[in-house]
């Protein structure tokens, strides 16, 4: 959605670091940074990254500060002489720089509670450009610093997420929520989905362009599913609410058996709870995935309780061994068939005595394709106290972790269709058969 | 090092989503082109990030290709109404859109080879703006476009990150590679340490300062290690390689047996190659990483061939039933101590059959503590001919997440000491031992 630029609350973020723009890393700064600022109404239309470059970080500021109210710099404070953003803004400015004793007397703090000798690099730290006010970092050596001229701000913060994330929890957040021009209330709801592309769920669901501009619906799709957050933005917060929910009441009407959660929370989040609450165990047996499926569950802390055992048996003589697959079986059918993985998951819930079990048998790539049986094609069977049930999917030749993510992906989402007592055959992992 | 600008391999990247200045993602793909642009001598010297925003699109556009020979966007590309790149584009540069018969066949063929019906969403995918020329995206709807004036070159990608790889390397590294002006020559050399923090290894090898500008080393820590990328940017091939030469003699001197490869490969990968050439076969046994390690092994295309089985063991009964591990020793010691480590990776080598085995019981956290045992004790074990080798960690608290990546990477580098012949008690999760 496009609105009139409220240029009382825009923001631009520019993150500097020869790292971020030669393919070292990624900025991580300026998603947080754009987080925080989005829950105070602050908007950021544009993030730019530069290197350890004066000239080019003194361009992107003055462009920053001709364009916005409120411009965040992150980076390049560092004691060592790669980093250019101090003497940058001195000379945008052409205020020389001057020593902040009270920045001077922290970093000695700093050293001396750590038991180590302060350098004069770190001090060197405490010079900043006349016009700018310093504030002291509490978890390194390089200050914050603003230069405000009426109600424009220009905040300087260090790279380095801690410092950086100390500093706008403590100083920037709070000055700016005290004296930016109230603006309208904001607030975010998130949806997940699973088993269904992103086209088709907007199909069902629509950008809900008729609520443009108070309410604005956003698609995110990932291997693990389509997530959906409704931002919503008006003066009465009543009001506000009441949109939100009516949006809402659309959202989860039209998405269906493929919503799994109103709130940002992966499958294995949701699983857990899910197993708790029903006082329910459960155990894998992967082949593809190997193992993937039972880290996914057992990264939720606590999954102790429910989690039981996992078995990966890459091996066909595993299969057989470890959870009882008839080795007639797997000769006759092929490891990766219907048959196999259904005794895979009927022989780990057995072998596990567990409510629950997942099972996976596939064709990762990008080779070990057989006769009928393409790269790709993967079985995975859910086995419970009524049966086994298993779907088959064509994943196609994407990649060996594309392959790998969308099997565990639908897996945990067959779980959770037999937990919920959704039908198990609905949900796909890219587009679903219609409800 | 900053240099002068080279106008005639520099490139601005543009990336394009609500999602990425509004906290929702962290934009990744600026670091992966800015990568792969390296290393063909293409520096990049800005990177932006707008929203789903015509006017935001259209002006940092127009502003990139006034500054910059070549500009590569990347998406906003996408089926639904929210995705607003390729009409941004025909307005900037007044060119109607126009459909594409290949990419329609393409978009069909898509959907086709998948059983699934192609929608009017993603035909319209196909529309693009006149003087664009359009290139088959082979792994989704969204076509590459190219706009192409004199020497100067704007590419447009798709944002979903397998998509605009594809495009990347099939399509504009080899047309950039082609026809940019030669620069000096750019080489880059990775090195790949684990078991020793960046600090440390910093004190060993230094930043080789006495070789800048020609060579520059720059460090890049994670929890699987810290990786280094050694620079050399030179008129002169030869003397560039020598160079680089020299800096890597010193690198691998100083990094001893945390060096574990001499390019830029994952300890999987490293441990697949040792495992392949060796003819030996491998088993795991995971209580708190909970198929991890596993799931990383079996992610190297063609790890049947070495990867045998895995359980997760996450209960008591699963240790004892699944591995034969004494339940009086789970009594006795705790499931978290050094003989049910060694038990475990002697019980999983024995049933799997396996040349080695690894084992690890740790409290991942956040809770979970018990007298004597806090949050972040773990055990590593692995098992060969000559038989078992336990280490123990104290991780801390510091996060789930974080404590069973710290343990899986402790794991493998066991493995890979065991196989080299390598002491197997040095090299540690962020501080080592001296050696």
């Amino acid at each position: 959605m496009v609105s009139a630029p409220d240029t009382n609350n825009t923001c631009w973020i520019i993150t500097i670091g020869d790292e971020l723009i030669n393919g070292v890393r990624a900025d991580t700064n300026t998603a947080w940074i754009a987080g925080r600022l989005a829950d105070l109404g602050i908007r950021v239309t544009r993030a730019i990254s530069v290197g350890d470059d004066p000239d080019a970080i003194r361009q992107a500021t003055a462009e920053a500060l001709d364009q916005v109210p409120v411009v965040i710099v992150s980076g390049g404070l560092g004691p060592t002489a790669d980093d250019r953003t101090t003497s940058a803004l001195a000379e945008l400015f052409e205020a020389p720089l001057s020593r902040r004793e009270e920045v001077v007397a922290a970093v000695r703090d700093f050293f001396a509670s750590r038991s180590r000798e302060v350098s004069e690099l770190n001090l060197d730290q405490a010079l900043v450009p006349e016009g700018f006010e310093a504030v002291v970092n509490p978890r390194g050596t390089a200050p914050g610093m603003l230069r405000r001229v009426d109600d424009r701000f220009l905040f300087v913060l260090p790279g380095v997420p801690g410092e950086m994330k100390a500093l706008m929890t403590s100083w920037v957040e709070p000055l700016l929520s005290r004296t930016r021009e109230a603006g309208p209330i904001v607030r975010r709801r998130w949806y997940r989905t699973t088993g269904i592309g992103e086209s088709d769920l907007f199909e069902r669901i629509g950008g809900l362009e008729a609520m443009a501009p108070a309410v604005r619906l956003a698609y995110l799709p990932s291997v693990q599913g389509t997530a959906l957050y409704l931002t919503g933005e008006e003066e009465d917060e009543v009001a506000l609410e009441r949109l939100l929910d009516e949006a809402e009441a659309r959202i989860v009407h039209a998405a269906g058996s493929y919503l799994y959660a109103r709130e940002n929370i992966d499958l294995p989040e949701h699983l857990a709870r899910l197993l708790t609450a029903a006082h329910q165990t459960v155990a894998t047996a992967e082949s593809c995935t190997g193992g993937m499926i039972a880290a996914a569950l057992t990264g939720v802390p606590g999954a102790s309780t429910w989690f039981r055992r996992g078995w990966v048996t890459y091996s066909d003589e595993a299969k057989t061994g470890e959870l009882g697959v008839p080795a007639e079986l797997i000769a006759d059918q092929g490891a990766v068939s219907e048959p196999v993985a259904r005794a895979m998951a009927a022989g780990a819930r057995e072998r596990a005595g567990t409510d629950w079990a997942l099972a996976v048998t596939g064709i990762a790539g990008p080779t070990g394709e057989r006769p009928g049986k393409p790269v790709g094609l993967t079985f995975v069977a859910g086995a419970g106290s009524d049966g086994v049930v298993v779907r088959r999917y064509l994943f196609g030749n994407s990649g060996r972790w594309l392959n790998r993510s969308r099997a565990r992906t639908v897996a945990l989402d067959l779980l959770r269709r037999l937990i919920e007592g959704l039908d198990p055959q609905r949900g796909g992992w890219e587009t679903p058969s219609r409800e």
